[in-house]
This record gives C-alpha cells, sequence and structure tokens, in this order.
C-alpha cells in the first residue's frame, strides 16, 4: 500500500527526481519555444553607426531654419557621406548619418524648392532640429556592444528570435525537450477507427489526447499501441520504450487496486516507485516510478507516470505533475503552473475527502464545466484552467474568489473579458 | 496621403476584408490547434453500457450485508455475463455490469474470505451498495448517443481530442490555416549570420521574428527573403509570393514617406490599399492592402501587410493587427487578442500625440519593458501584453488600472503571481 501524499508533495517529488535533458543547438529558425542555454552576447552596437530615425534632411544642427543646397543623398545601407556646415542631405530611414551631421529633420518640416540654375537640388529647412541629436540614433543606444541581449533561462518568443537574428546568433544552444511515449493499457480499449465496438468495449481516448498534450508541451511524441491487461504485454511495451530511448513514459489505466492492474507491480520489480497514491480529485493513483540503469535518450534513465485511465484524471494530472516535470526537462527556471484567482459565477459543492487549497484575491470569472465525474470527458471541453477547491463541506458560494491553474493559453480565449473563464473543479 | 485610421478602424476593415479560408480534412494527431469546421455528434452512448466504476463486486443492492459466492469474474473488455440474486461477481473498473446486478460494492468495502471446501471464492461485503446504481455508470451517463460533443467553431486542444477520439471521429474537418510569405525590404539589411557588417548595414531581425509569430499562430511560413529598395526586385518578389500560392504576405520596411519606400505605391498598381496610415504608436505606417484576381491558395486574392520597418513596430503591428486576420482566416469566431486588466507598478509617460483607449478592472500586475522607441528590440524581450495607454500629457501614475491586450501564453509565465506582468507601452 502506497502513502497518500499531497499535490505540492508529489510536484516537489518529481521535480526532484528529474533534472533539465542536455542542451542542444538549434537554428534561429527552430528555437522558438525553447528555453536558451546559454547567454547572448551582442558582438557589435545597435545601430553600428550613427542612424536617421527619419526620411528628411541630415543637417548640421547650428545653421537652423533656412534654404539649403541638397548636397548628396544618405541612403540606407550605404558609407556615411562628409556634410559640409551650410549644406544638407537627402537622408532615409535607418542611413547612416554623413559625417558632419548631427541631427536629421524629418521631411515634414521641410519644403522642396525649385532646382538652381545649375540644377542642384535646393530645400527650406521650415522647423530646424531642436539640438545635436534630433531624430538620430546614437551607436549602440538600441544595443550596447557586448550586451547580454538574452539570458541563459529565457523562453524564446518570436520578439526574442527577432533579437538572435538582429544580434547575428544564427544557431543558439537550447535545452533539448523530452520524447514522450504514450501506452494505453486496458482489455476493453479498442482504436478510435473502430467502425463498430464489441461487448465490453470503448474507443482509446487517452493515448490521442496525452500524445496532443505532450506535443503543445513542445514534446516529441511516441506512440506505443494499447497493451492488454496481460503483464508480459506490458512489460514489453516497457522494453519498447527504454528501446526507443524516450525520457518519458506516460501510461494511462492498471493503476488501480483491481488484480489486473499491473503497472504499479512491474514499476517495483523495474525500477524506483516514488509515489503511487495522490491527494486530489480526480487523479488518486497517480503514481510515479523512474527506472534505473541507461534507459532514456541522455542515458539519464526512463521517468514514468502511471496516470489513471479515466479520461478526466488522465488530463488533469497531466497538467498538474507531468507538464511540470516537462517544462523542468526543457529547462524552465520555474516548470509550475501559473495560479491565479478568479470569482465564482455559481455555487460549487465541495468534496470534504480530498482538499485543495484556495486563496483570494482576483477579477477574472470562473464558471464550472460541471459533471466532475473523472470519466466524464465533457467536462474539460474548453476547460482553461483547474480550481483548487478547499476540502469542506457543503456549498462554496457564488461570488467566492478562489485560485485556478491556468492550463490553457488565455490568450487564445480573445472574448471579451464578460465571458467567463471556465473551470473543471479539482 | 492617406487618412490616418483608428487601431479598431484598421482592425475592423481586416476582418471585412477576409473570410474563413476553405476547410480540410485532419487526422486526429494533426488537429490541435484547428478550429473545428463541423460539429461532431457521439453515435453511440458513453458508456456503452453499464459500467463498473470501481475495482469490488457487482451485487444485487437488495442482497445486503453479509457472506456470498462469488459466482464469476466480470473483466473489462469482456460480454456482460448474468449474476443471479444471493451471489455476486467480481469487477474490475470499466468493466460492464452483469445482467442481474444493479450495483458495485468497492473491495475497500469488503472481506475476502477462505474458498468453500469446493474451491469456491467467498467475499464478505461488510459495508453494502447504498442502492441500486451504486458506483455505477449508467449508459449514457457520460455521452449521450446523438449528443454534440463538439461544436462547429470549436477550438481544438488537448482535451477536445480525446472527445474526438472517444466518439470515433478518427478524421474531422478543420479551417485550413494560412500559408504566409514573409519579406523583408532594405539596403541596409543582411542575413543574420553575416559575420562582419559593411557600411551603413544592419541584419534583418524582421523576416525571421515574423516568420516565428505566424508560425506560433500555426500558420506555415514562406521565407522570399530580402527585396532591394527596387521597385522592380519588390515586384519580383510581390510575382514570387503569388507564384507560390501563398495567402497572406507580410512585407516590413518601405512603407514610409522617403522616396525609396516602393511598397505601397506598387501595392496601388496591383490592387485595393485599404489604409496605409493607423494612429498608433508605434506602428502609424501600417499598410493593409489586398491584390484581386486569383492569386492566393484559395484563388481568393492575396492579403498583403505592408509591416513597418522597425522591429518593434512590426511585431506590434503584427499582434495587433496581422495575428486576428489570421485567426479569422482559421476560423476564429472572435480573432481579437483578448483584452485582461492590471495594475501599473510603476509610472508611465504619457504620449499626447496617438491615443489608446483605457479602461479598468482587474488584478495583474503591469511593469512597462521601458525603452519606448520603435527600433528597441529589447523593449519587447518577454513582453507579453501590450497596454492600451490613454492619448494624454504627462503621467500615468503606479497604482493606476490599466487595459491591456495578451500576446502570449500567461499560462506559459508559470511564475507565482507576485510576479509582474511585463508589458511594453504601445
Ligand atoms: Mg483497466
Ligand atoms: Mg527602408
Amino acid at each position: 500500500m502506497y502513502r497518500m501524499v499531497s499535490i505540492a508533495e508529489a510536484q516537489e517529488t518529481v521535480l526532484k527526481a528529474i533534472s533539465p535533458l542536455p542542451s542542444v543547438s538549434l537554428g534561429l529558425s527552430d528555437a522558438v519555444g525553447y528555453i536558451l542555454g546559454e547567454d547572448v552576447i551582442a558582438r557589435e552596437p545597435l545601430p553600428p553607426f550613427p542612424a536617421s530615425i527619419k526620411d528628411g534632411y541630415a543637417v548640421v544642427s547650428a545653421d537652423g531654419p533656412g534654404d539649403y543646397d541638397v548636397a548628396f543623398e544618405a541612403l540606407a545601407g550605404t558609407a556615411a557621406g562628409h556634410l559640409k556646415a551650410g549644406t544638407v542631405a537627402y537622408i532615409t530611414t535607418g542611413a547612416p548619418l554623413p559625417e558632419g551631421a548631427d541631427a536629421v529633420v524629418q521631411i515634414e518640416n521641410t519644403e522642396k524648392l525649385p532646382p538652381g540654375s545649375d540644377g542642384q537640388q535646393r530645400v527650406r529647412i521650415v522647423k530646424p532640429a531642436k539640438g545635436p541629436g534630433d531624430d538620430v540614433r546614437a551607436t549602440g543606444s538600441d544595443i550596447a556592444s557586448g550586451e547580454v541581449v538574452l539570458a541563459k533561462g529565457s523562453r524564446i518568443g518570436a520578439a526574442e528570435i527577432g533579437l538572435l537574428a538582429t544580434v547575428g546568433a544564427a544557431t543558439v544552444q537550447v535545452w533539448r525537450k523530452a520524447r514522450v511515449a504514450v501506452l494505453s493499457t486496458g482489455d476493453e480499449l479498442v482504436e478510435p477507427d473502430c467502425a463498430q465496438l464489441g461487448p465490453g468495449q470503448i474507443r482509446d481516448a487517452n493515448r490521442f489526447m496525452l500524445a496532443a498534450a505532450a506535443r503543445s508541451a513542445g514534446c516529441e511524441a511516441v506512440d506505443l499501441g494499447i497493451a492488454r491487461d496481460d503483464p508480459a504485454q506490458v512489460e514489453a511495451k516497457f522494453q519498447e520504450a527504454i528501446a526507443q530511448g524516450v525520457d518519458v513514459l506516460l501510461t494511462s489505466g492498471g493503476v488501480s487496486v483491481g488484480d489486473r492492474d499491473f503497472i504499479k507491480p512491474i514499476l517495483e520489480r523495474q525500477g524506483t516507485v516514488h509515489f503511487g497514491k495522490v491527494c486530489m480529485k480526480p487523479g488518486k493513483p497517480l503514481t510515479f516510478a523512474t527506472l534505473n540503469g541507461d534507459a532514456g535518450s541522455s542515458g539519464r534513465g526512463l521517468v514514468v507516470f502511471g496516470l489513471p485511465g479515466n479520461p478526466v484524471s488522465s488530463i488533469v494530472t497531466f497538467n498538474l505533475v507531468v507538464l511540470p516535470a516537462l517544462r523542468a526537462m526543457a529547462g524552465w527556471a520555474e516548470p509550475r503552473l501559473r495560479r491565479v484567482h478568479a470569482r465564482m459565477q455559481m455555487a460549487i459543492k465541495l468534496d470534504p475527502e480530498r482538499p485543495e487549497t484556495g486563496e483570494s484575491a482576483g477579477e477574472l470569472a470562473a464558471v464550472s464545466t460541471g459533471g466532475q465525474i473523472s470519466s466524464r470527458l465533457l467536462s474539460m471541453r474548453s476547460a482553461n484552467a483547474l480550481l483548487e477547491l478547499p476540502a469542506a463541506q457543503g456549498l462554496l458560494p457564488a461570488g467566492s474568489l478562489v485560485s485556478a491553474l491556468l492550463i490553457d493559453d488565455l490568450g487564445a480565449m480573445t472574448v471579451p473579458e464578460e465571458i467567463p473563464l471556465v473551470v473543471p473543479t479539482l
């Protein structure tokens, strides 16, 4: 029998047992979503030269307003020319400021004059530069030479890709993401494309759901199929996971107390079971083990999560315990789920047995997706957070502030703010 | 000259000019992140039979506590047997309830007895079932036959993949996502891997940043490289975009008022420019055009966004105007960015010229990433929201409530809630 551990203890145990995977070198275009494994430093200043912020005229600011010869054109991508006082140069945005010039007057503050009799272009400076440096980006004003533009541990998004390109970091060291195998267990399971269910059969949902969740975390998913409730078949699948060199194996089903539940006994024989019972609802039979030896693509052993077979239990335990582990392996400094606060829009019945901590102080609106039975996957449809409900009798009244863990991109909920945050209760 | 339009007007104009792309059929494992293009209906009830919720014994609930013969085993994945009153059957989680039985007693409420002299397995029911249906999931209690489990327009995440697998929807109709070409323009640009910058040169960042942003939205990105400040070269790239059958072309640079800015004149010649100047900071020269004819992979014409060349302007206008367009093309019913509210942790200088609307009522913490000059991409590093600041003189004091648009996954900000929301000011 396993000691019942709290969710926090389960998470801590997992995060202690794993470590970031080795780093790999990736090209710029492949690095989105990874965590940077090195400081990235600018080798040159940006801009590398004093650059015009506007389209207009490079001037000697002390010359002031008046009519000027346009001595030459200073175009982006060309070497800086040399400007004599008493003349101006046409300049485009991003072009190097000519030597001798100290400011730019934007085109809107000038007036084109008719060319001189010798064909000389001329311009009237109507509103002069305020002083040296006006509308000029000084060398290194965006990025100083030697500056750390992205620190080790940064998460790489689109803006970070832009920064890497800017400083010439065409390849970067990032932490590798886990390869995750998914295995469903159960004599009752058939493939989703099964046209006609036989007696006692249901379609396997967990394998596809967990693979999708792993992929959404940026991991590669390896499909190990379905193992029947037969220890030899389950063990063979474990060996297949090891042979495929995956870092993480997610099983679902077979972790309850029934005499056809073989996952825990096999894990005990082959490695170390760190916990086998967690104080949460749903998800109580969640099991975590590490298999010793040289398994895993990094030779660090295989990490195994035995998830419950009920689909809601399986996706909830994935989010609460597996996802932080995948993030930690990928180098996230803070792999835990983000906690927000939300105001209940409806009353919710509490469960006295298995507690969750509650806190307060927020403004998002929470509605339960209802139907908390752990087999009922419809309760996870459109869910973007998991409510953390206190262990208590009775009802949590509407208007209560509850704590919630984000499991989906709130930014993808583009709806106006009056639309509620939809949450299944734990 | 172009009329200055508001951000809201720009967004509305774009959303009016485009429509969702045609739907495509995808396998279950490829459908994450897409919008469902059809109602998905359950063809059978779930569970398809009365199923045990626990490992334990199937009983006739009226029999009550006492010692019973274990008549047979009812295992998951097998056909339901027939139970006679006065006996019980061993049953595993998910197994069909035997005919004649009406409840399940979990194993924890029973005691195994020594077998009878004839070898007959026997069990003591210590704590009986409360009544018919106890620990049994009735047929269709999770999903009714004929129920719409996912409606057209649903966004498909991991839980939704599980639902699709459950009801046997091995392939689904989803809206296709846009193919997006990225093109940088400017004589000053060189590739990121350039070892030594020449006079007046800088590395191209926008193309890689915008491609990454398009990919993060699930789109395929096509790299058209760099066009010099030469109308013939720009036009050739436009033709290449059309020949490649992309849906959207993102250019950056060449949309200002300088005489080397060719994007707008070419768009005017080849199609319809809907706007060329937006009241926002940064991002004012943002240009939107549609090219008539049979361009675009769906034969609906090519949608072109001329983004400003400064990298901050370019990623900000991408998020505010392009991203909603890509979402609308992918079938999102509400493609606009999600608005949240945040409390300023520091004072911010306001800009009287180009307004943004402000609202109030929230609890996230906002700190500015500083350095608002539109070339300074460092100000976008780690940014996850765009503040919407009112047009006004002076300072917005710390403690003010401001409205903000999410541009990153808050759920990926796994840090505790006291860590601030980091935002660049518009
Ligand atoms: Mg089972
Ligand atoms: Mg240019």
